[in-house]
């Protein structure tokens, strides 16, 4: 063959990606919220979720997107926030495409360099959400 | 007060609703299938979903309107195709609505007569999704 | 670790889906139809498409429909079809969900036992579809 | 006839598209980014677009609205955005229409005056989409 055929992309377990859900709701209940979380593989597709009772029923969507926009933009929303920040337009712009999020909460979940998904947390304050998803990535072995 | 203010509608907890999904998944496993389960609340919000490894990634939405349809008509997803199979423009005015699944997979949880949330499986042939839709049931002592 | 952390799921490069493009292309015109393609990674989003002059504009959707359901269901257009043709009920279910296709034309790429993409072509009759869906693949040496 | 029944609208080949995709890939590469390149015809629909590997998933959405909007608008998303930056309301409006993007990286094609396709580039910074959309214009021999 003449041409690459494929490039290697791994992709996070089901059991990893409950692990890390698991890690940041516990977070979530220690820190007194109820804190839905979300975990994407690399492609933005949905591995596992978890809303703790109590949580927003909104924040379903929300811990969705921020997966997705970590795990397929592989940045964290934060790092994102600060990458389109200037000019004002290119902020607003990225800011309202549907299932962009750039706020605190999303992770991308890298491992020997690769992206393999994403973790979103939404159900508290901004920080809550923050130490959430950094919550399940560490549960990971991951940083 | 000369009206009633409140109807009580108890919900499942995603403690119960990751138990069911794990016990889906299980015999999803035990079957020789990948089977994505998502478990609602009985307002047809996502309380728990795992896409297990090899799963199909369009069965995420599937099993997801499976578990929304059989919450949210308070009827298994057989039972639904069953009441509108006739006349034929009913079955598919149904059948043609955002969400509504009417083949195999999905049950409502019922417990002391109140539906408290729905399972929905998507994944093998629709037997298996309801062998492992029913499986996530009965791990809840339900029936 | 006492847990899997990823799994391995490689996709398709960039330049192999577009030799896969341009030879469905390039049989569309053996065929004399203007013949859309798209290849699409495992996670169903889009690698390459090409519309040639003289196609259906349509097709760019139905082209990208296919290519998404034959990889994320690992099965190609004309199985999935087969797979779900019994009952009536279950197939009408599928076939009516967004992005789902059932006809010809949408087939998985599988390198050493994986699915690493998709193809679908939309813009001839349904045999010249396949046909050209099979050419893509067969240029990249699948089978 | 006493009214004009048609009016000339050229519109991009397939082969020339291919062609100013595959130099504004290259051109990202050459930056060190991988760029999503989509072009458009002057209806706006998609004719050739390419994600390089590595690049977002997320950008192959942008790439193809900076080419709709470009084509459709016959102006540059910046040139677009300049011409509602005022007033604030105006260019709210725009700004939160499907599809339309006022950041920089989507350019017309247009050729003896007509506007014959916009092609859209998305996966680095702004300057960079800017750099590699002009890139593929003018590997056209367009201005």
């Amino acid at each position: 063959m003449d041409f690459q055929l494929t490039v290697r992309q791994d992709a996070i377990t089901d059991e990893a990606a409950l692990k890390a859900v698991q890690a940041a709701v516990a977070k979530g209940r220690e820190l007194g919220c109820a804190m839905v979380t979300a975990v994407v593989d690399p492609g933005g597709n949905l591995v596992a979720c978890v809303r703790p009772t109590g949580a927003f029923v909104a924040s379903v969507g929300i811990a969705r997107d921020k997966a997705w926009t970590a795990a397929t933009f592989g940045l964290s929303t934060d790092d994102l926030h600060n990458a389109v920040a200037e000019p004002p337009h290119l902020h607003d712009g990225i800011a309202s495409r549907d299932g962009v999020v750039l706020f605190g909460g999303g992770l991308p979940l890298r491992h020997e360099g690769r992206v393999v998904g994403g973790i979103g947390c939404s159900g508290g304050s901004e920080d809550q959400d923050r130490a959430c998803a950094q919550a399940g990535m560490v549960a990971l072995g991951l940083s």
